[in-house]
């Protein structure tokens, strides 16, 4: 027997026009509707332990979304959802929210770039649909204070670290900052919840966890239900440029091959001689536990990336109120440089980013078979090709897309130059030991072999 | 000496991308900038008692308007701005806002219409044109009561009937009606002062007073500042749209030709098969000297249209709170309507709009020489001929582009059935004697010839 | 047949104790109760043309005001109200609060006052007790701008007038100032008009309406729906105290006795030696029309209170955007002296009152026969008997006792200094020939004489 | 060195008079500065690991707390204050706002029933206290939902029973339920912490997490910073009230002597015939390990009070959410109650509470001694005499007065039939081997010998 369950509109989505609403009516066999339909059933998957995109969706292949036209604007109706985000039979706000997240920013995605209103070959089309797709979602906010800590980490990580997580995430609310993660468990959810007491403490009203999502890795990574803001972009490229543009100062978990890709993009970006000025301040930090992690890490930096890159970035061990502090103290000389710039205190316009980093990398065999990983060539360049490397496993581990390609061809063949290579599998290889690659429970096979 | 003001930025404008500046910054030359600069300044005149686009323009030759890049949003930069608007040197707040609005609509229309988005052709493309005019200005606001009262009539009336309307207003903001016009003096003005004493007894906290322009009508009809949203629609064909399916009741009081267009396009409307069962309440009013003004309006609809027509309106003389309680009791029947249509509570979808009343009428001399105003027509498409004619005179009386034409080839001459010619005739000179084309003190010459 | 209505509690008033309710349910007989019910019949009289208290009362003998416990607070059930303050049925809710405004400050008087907390012969005391009155009434607002403007004039005058005292409300609220009266018609209700007009084109959403009454005069001056604070203080001296104490600028418009008692409260109080580098902005004015009025005023304090009170004063004739371009100037010196001193920006307590001016005065015919009328005296002493002179005069023209007592005795007998007599028994008489002591329309018959 | 600090005044304490500022000012030597003072301290020991009041106080004798008047209102100067509620040198916004609510709770105090307005001896008039310390703490919101639940339990409890009492407050906040305890850590602390939470993802905005004391046992509970509202009410007896009467459920967690006092309190007044049809759900709940604990406790019950006592709870093991659905379902239960009473959602007027129940009971040996704890009188009386002796050992272990008698005149002898005795010696002695008496890491000697 069907369940069905309507849901009330929410904010903006209580104005769609018949246009909008038939583009996802009419649709079922379209695109967008597969991708909405996909996203709402990962929302709806919040607090899942799980990151295996075949177990979430599997059980719920009777599930529907649909849009119903009523007098007061949109409702959504869930045919057959998950039991899971629901209270007593009802909801979670917090989910509900998220589902209208969803489909704003789906419509959103359609009516503006499938209609090719945007060059993707050209950067600056490319950063104005990153901001569109913020703004739209009203996730700039020019009245605000600046103070979001983009926050990084694994989603698979032990009892230690997360508490750890949720640690920090309690000093920076303690200190009225904000946090924003790339949604999903461990040290993405961790922040928020340590950030919620924090916040509730210091009485602070405009507690803000925005988690940034894209439709591949949604359904691994489901926002949990204290993300008060969330926003799908496009892609992860685009993903990442929003952190990077948003963020008033980065902190990173230890984690696994996601973390590295997300690291290796900004230190890749900030090598730019554009930004040497820029004030993005850069924390690595973890329990006493996870300092050979981050010595590994400053490590395989300090061998690709050079001294210049490690400069970046500073390493607290074992100090929470330690990294809130010193992210405090560097906020007055953030706001400063964006002033001095006439930058926008809440996307960072001035922000170098060169096309390598911005076009949408298909992580396919050949793709990765082809990166140039040889030291021959600028840093920057370098630390593309090892982001690349890194997205590609990220896909071949948890992304439907990339799974596919993995049980059709086998993993990935890595190759370059031979040091490089056996760095590179000894980081990987640890990142397995540690359980880091997957969720525990599960057994783990690479995607990937490393070439050596 | 150049003078220079800057103005922060208010809501949504405070984030605008670099691409959307550059399109309002480079193109000083451009017709987006024009159309920028021109409503800018008409709205700077809020409060001139001038309905003369010349005179209101000719004086601020040197005006200019640039915008800001600043670390809080998008700056206005006015360069010699009319002294009109400011109290001891500082702008009105409510005239603050109203450039923002000129700012955020042109840019609205800009996006998307420039980008042929939309098929004019196609009425769901018109209708959702509107509908996103609206939506992106946050006129439509669905948490809130349906109460929107339409109020139509004309620039220049007389002190009684200026009185009236204002009376009119405070017993609608009494029961909690809100009012929407078309910006400009007169009775556009005088129901919006009179709500916000009504609202303000109630303590009623949404009170809206909403003003819905189009680019070539805002000099002559600029918005006082107590209009606390202004939208600007792309033209007047879409401008009457909005206000038809935005109405929740429509209040006409005495005008001249714009009043009179404005009760053409809604009669021929709501005409149609389709539309017989739309509740759309709809009184004529005014003081005990407009009796006889009314009674001729009543008879041209009677021989023109016909006994149908003149059903769809009543008439009520001098009494300001009948007006306001038959409105108030007539909402349940409203708002009950919508919601067995599964129609939107504020924006009437249902009402059936034909494309002769949605496509943009270009006041040629030879448009309006050929236009068909004959009875052998179907009393609808002899509605939207009529409507055009008026809409002719409109802009040959007071918008830029049509009184040039007058100024190079003479009046227009409007031809047709000549019973027909003569009771419009009739009608056009009645609205001279009344001075009710042009504000007194100015003389009158007509800027149309009816052939009989 | 009885006609009842409940309205809903509003504010604090939803939370009494089973103590508190008693008090006013049980005690009918109760003086309290009487007061209770004789404000709330005034206070439902809003916008009665009328300052005859038995012409407002006698219609309503069956009128009865009772309290209500319910589940979400105290309900008041009105029992065969006036039909004036209801919109098709329904209460006006700025009426409707008033309401609740008068029950609170009756609970409050009585629990405090009754209870001889207070001794009213020590000035700290009373002081104590006019603050604790407005703080109860949440009149006094700490965050708030210091922007207080209070305006006296009479309830009866001319419509030129009236019309003038808008103008100046309308340039007040232009630059966000607000506005304090003593509640009534006349010059007490026009600038809260023009303010509210001036407020929404600035979209100042702080407007404040404040009304201060005392329960012998509201039947008198009851308060019009856009008072949106209304305060009811326990008698004249401590609604002139608190007029003062929260002003920071004073308005006066042309008036008759009442006007004359709050100017002459006022420069008596201004003439005290420690008061001297108070800051207090006190402007007499109105249009062309009144020259002469403000002039005889002028005239009188020049030869009783002499130039030094004069100074105290500034006269602008027709010039309402000067009247608040001037107040507005003024007010960086106003907060500055608080500052200055450790004073409160909101209440005044550095302003030294006299017992002479604190101290009820009971205008009993001997005690007005006994005032000290003459010269051989401080001038502050002179003025606080004018000052009775004129409260007394007050109280024989529209307050229910005062009428008792003149009916019973005749007339006041007032004399004094011969030549002081002649002067005031001039600007009394004419204030009679401007129909300044009563509204239009009825007789005046003096209930004093002036013995020369 | 003295370091000072100077807090912005909040809310209606921004409005003191020169009357209560002095009382506070002068005072120093007086009893309302020194509850003060001991207070203010108590708050700023927030989140210390200490519940023995000597230990909190002696390091902070150089501590005071002074008022200053501002223009905008009375700030507090902190002399040497604890650094415990710091962080980088800034106050904590939550105890910020607690000193505030301890100055205006002790004004209230002072102002009320040193002038002695009240009778305490009259049921009524406490009942009446009750309430206006509660109203004037705006601790009754009559426009909120009925949904606050009352936590009982240890202020010394193991990181098992903690961890659960957090997921009892989640479980709660995921379904809108607010919290109120005795502030203070454990039991007390947990299911604010978990409700802060829960309502982050309901994004429940108006989260209330209520902490009510009392002057003698808030130095050995001070409130943790989650507490968004604190009311000190005079003493333990009407703190009890508060609870009882603010409750819309009750739970009780594991807990101690004060514990056991609050829930012989209830059970005592639930007794009363003519609070038989009262509805206050009250659960018993705690993890597993806690099921012999609660078999005890309900042992005793079962033998002192009898079945009848028994049937008013009941009792939940190792199920959080069942705890929490429980509760939600019993709230249209107790709202249709109150209603059919015609009482207040927000405040149980019509709970019965004896002058037994709210007479202050004084913790002196003879009054300790002279308890009668015998069998042959009502259940009700047993029950308020149980409720002393639990209170008064409560004193004895952590109040600053009790631990003085004790250490003058040895332990309290509490003497009663002798199975009862045995029975109560047991019930306390398994308290004391469980570590509920006092924190772990102190030895604990008993303040009182059960004479058996």
């Amino acid at each position: 027997m069907k369940k069905t369950i309507q849901l009330n509109p929410i904010g903006a989505m209580s104005l769609l026009s018949q246009l909008e609403v038939d583009r996802l009516k009419k649709s079922t066999s379209s695109e967008l509707y597969r991708l909405f339909r996909n996203c709402s059933l990962a929302v709806l998957n919040s607090g899942a332990h799980e990151d295996n995109y075949e177990n979430i969706f599997s059980p719920y292949e009777d599930f529907e979304i649909n849009l119903l036209r009523r007098e007061r604007g949109v409702k959504i109706e869930l045919v057959n959802p998950p039991a899971l985000a629901f209270v007593d039979g009802k909801l979670i706000r917090g989910v509900h929210e998220h589902l209208f997240a969803v489909l704003r920013d789906l419509l959103h995605m359609g009516a503006r770039y499938e209609a090719h209103l945007v060059d993707e070959a050209e950067p600056a089309h490319v950063t104005h649909m990153v901001f569109d797709m913020l703004r739209n979602a009203e996730a700039i906010k020019p009245a605000g204070d600046p103070n979001m800590v983009v926050c990084w980490g694994g989603h698979s990580i032990g009892e230690t670290e997360y508490k750890y997580t949720k640690e920090v995430g309690y000093q920076l609310g303690l200190r009225e900052m904000n946090v924003c993660t790339g949604c999903g468990p461990g040290a993405m959810k961790g922040p928020m919840k340590g950030a919620t007491i924090g916040h509730a403490k210091q009485r602070y009203r405009h507690g803000r966890y925005l988690g940034v999502s894209e439709p591949s890795i949604i359904a691994a990574e489901p926002p949990n239900p204290i993300v008060n803001e969330l926003v799908i972009m496009p892609d992860i490229e685009k993903r990442l440029e929003a952190f990077v543009r948003i963020a008033h100062a980065i902190v990173v978990f230890p984690g696994g091959v996601g973390t590295a890709e997300e690291l290796l993009y900004l230190l890749g970006i900030m090598l730019h001689e554009q930004n040497k000025d820029q004030v993005i301040p850069l924390i690595l930090t973890g329990p006493k536990e996870a300092e050979a992690y981050f010595n590994s890490i400053d490590q395989f930096v300090a061998e690709t990336l050079g001294p210049e890159a490690q400069k970046l970035y500073s390493i607290i061990i074992d100090d929470p109120a330690e990294v809130a502090r010193t992210i405090r103290d560097t906020q007055a000389e953030v706001t400063e440089y964006r002033k001095m710039k006439g930058d926008s205190y809440h996307f960072n316009w001035s922000l170098k980013i060169e096309p390598d980093f911005q076009a949408p990398f298909v992580p396919s065999h050949e793709n990765m078979a082809s990166l140039n990983l040889h030291y021959e060539q600028p840093k920057a360049q370098l630390a593309a090709s090892l982001r690349r490397a890194f997205s590609g496993i990220v896909a071949g581990n948890v992304k439907a897309e990339g799974i596919k390609r993995i049980r059709q061809h086998g993993p990935f063949q890595i190759n370059g130059n031979s040091e490089l290579m056996v760095m590179l599998d000894d980081l990987l290889k640890s990142f397995v030991a540690q359980h880091r690659m997957k969720l525990p429970g599960s057994h783990y096979d690479p995607c990937y072999r490393v070439v050596k």
